[in-house]
């Protein structure tokens, strides 16, 4: 690992080319003609965007390099919860294993900075979290990775559970996860009392997957906003998914975007086309912090997905109708900006004095690298080169 | 050109590895141990799918190759109808050239036959139906290309435009564009009964732009089912878009799918994900042909897309939830085998006897390859290969 790296003429957020200085892990200089560098290489005037924030996934059961898995769950949320179970038995998943090929791809196609929900539940206990936190220790030069310990079963309805969230927690998961207290757990109160106070007791943020749509989520979500100011944890909690922002009655959800931006609560989409979804443009406006994620890559949940928070920049503009240059612009600061302000990311972007987290790619505008998602990209994480031109510089499953 | 080719270890539809004799641009035999051929390849057991159809694109008005443009334009149908026809005039957009440059990229990622909407109106004229006619004259080795004659600006409210439709027709536009009745031209009997008469008087199939939401679209789609089953043109008229078909009430949506599937109206969509949208399981269910488009690609209305059928699959499977391996099978139909109906391509398959139009491609099963969108695509058209592991092996802009 070189101390110092010199990129010349490359294109910070697509604007005049430029050359970039970068020390000990940061953005030490920009400017034409900076000098020094152990290490300097030509950018040919490609584009630099800050390093992909993936702000919503599941590292830890992807089948990521287990070859093709048929897809036999039925529609309802209960048959994938089973059916997972099952294939994780059945398939033998080992999370430090997949993970650790999953962050391989991320990184590859330039995500520096992970959240990701690890699955916690009476068969698996807290073996998920264990693998993703070896594979984190391991890979810790090349991806920073946040765990949210996740009852992806149900919390209460499955007894035990909540004891082993709160294991997960005292080993050193960052977010206490929830989800849906009314469809999954039949007990709102008793979830969302459940999670707050873990959170109280580790002193840690919520990361709440919200599944429930129309009334039923705008009243798990009036119980979350309740909570929040009850426990003056403004800033503290994200909600995932957040479908009921998608309902029909306008006015109900404008009703919720305010109080949401209020009370400093982020919301985490992947910009769904075929469910209801939070309104990017709207929640931005009204001040809320909106990030991007893939959510499952190839996995019991969802067959698809490449892990590409560029490609998820693609698809928050298309689910959104962006078209104009700044909208499309908008739906990358979903998938880099936004995702480091949920994840609290210090230090981070392009000005001199961040943490030297980076992508470099072609394109002649931002707009330009979303609609492409060009293959060659080099990744630059705390100023080492970790992926050149579209390949891992070292092999990192 | 070789008159025979014999394709060793190559998996049709996902099957099991054969060999795939193909002489005189048909496929002559299949059976591992196919012998002949002047020219032979290891396919190394790829998938063998059949041609990608692009059943609804714009080709004449592409920015493919131009460079990046500002998208300027606002979300209103007549803004982006304006900026276009501006756009036209100050950015020099040959219809040959654009076609021919978008065509190049089609066939490059496995597209063997486009349906294209081609621009009418007063200040363009013909030009672009004669652009797009000289293109695939040049080009029609390597492709086939039908042509709607399409009054993008409107048909009855700009005086002279329907008779350069007809002029069109005349020429050999093979397919009467329409588009939407109420919202465009404000006068839905007028337009329909333009457009049908043209139908009727050159013996040609009609394909209706459809944009209009709810009630009125469905309002248009009755008009629509009235002059079909007046005229006995069951089996001739497409209506894209629908966007009605997403609407709510769903009782009004499924008796509109009824009637479709009765007089035998075909569908084409791009999957919005921004839009309401026909579900694409409703409508095969009831019988009804629904194939896949890319709409414009990189032109005023959409800065986005590559031209990739295979990513359309990705999105149509998205757009409707296809999860499970046959649904995701299915989202390729639609971009396969759904569109040769839409556009009445005869021979067309993987069976013995066919037209050689096919992709041979990596993946495990169809559904990999739906997801990961391999770049190296192999294309043979007419038993010609026209692109080898996604390079074209002749320039053809």
């Amino acid at each position: 690992m070189t101390d110092t790296l010199l990129i010349r003429n490359v294109r910070p957020a697509g604007g005049a080319s430029t050359d970039v200085l970068v020390r000990d892990g940061r953005i030490a200089a920009i400017g034409a003609g900076a000098t020094g560098g152990d290490t300097s290489f030509d950018a040919g005037d490609r584009l630099m965007i800050p390093g992909l924030v993936e702000a919503h996934t599941h590292l830890d059961k992807s089948f990521w390099g287990m070859g093709w898995h048929k897809h036999t769950a039925g529609p309802a949320l209960i048959d994938k919860i089973e059916t997972e179970r099952r294939n994780r038995r059945e398939f033998g998943i080992d999370a430090d294993r997949q993970s650790g090929r999953l962050v391989a791809q991320m990184v590859k196609l330039g995500t520096t900075h992970i959240r990701s929900h690890v699955d916690i539940d009476t068969e698996t206990g807290i073996a998920g979290i264990e693998g993703v936190m070896a594979m984190r220790e391991r890979l810790k030069d090349v991806i920073d990775v946040e765990i949210v310990a996740f009852a992806q079963s149900g919390l209460l309805i499955r007894p035990g559970t909540l004891e082993l969230v709160d294991r997960a927690m005292a080993l050193g998961a960052e977010i206490v996860g929830g989800l849906d207290p009314c469809a999954v757990d039949r007990d709102p109160k008793g979830h969302l009392d459940a999670i707050f106070g873990l959170a109280e007791k580790y002193g840690r943020p919520l990361d709440i997957h919200l599944h429930e749509r129309g009334e039923m989520g705008a009243f798990s979500m009036d119980l979350i906003l309740e909570r929040v100011r009850a426990m003056g944890m403004q800033g503290k909690v994200a909600i995932s998914h957040a479908f009921c922002l998608g309902m029909p009655d306008i006015d109900h959800v404008r009703r919720l975007i305010d109080d949401l931006a209020k009370e400093r609560i982020a919301l985490v989409t992947t910009a769904p086309a075929s469910s209801p979804a939070p309104a990017v443009m709207a929640c931005l406006k009204a001040g809320i912090v909106i990030a991007g994620g893939s959510d499952g890559v190839r996995d019991s949940w969802n067959p698809y997905g490449m892990g590409d928070m560029l490609e998820r920049a693609t698809l928050v503009g298309l689910r959104n109708n962006f078209r104009r240059d700044e909208e499309m612009e908008l739906a990358l600061d979903v998938c880099t900006y936004q995702g480091a302000k949920v994840m609290g990311i210090e230090n981070y972007g392009l000005e001199v004095g961040c943490t030297a987290d980076f992508v470099i790619l072609p394109g002649e505008t931002i707009c330009e690298a979303i609609v492409e998602r060009p293959a060659d990209r080099t990744v630059v994480k705390r100023g080492k080169i970790v992926a050149r031109h579209g390949e891992l510089t070292q092999p990192i499953a």
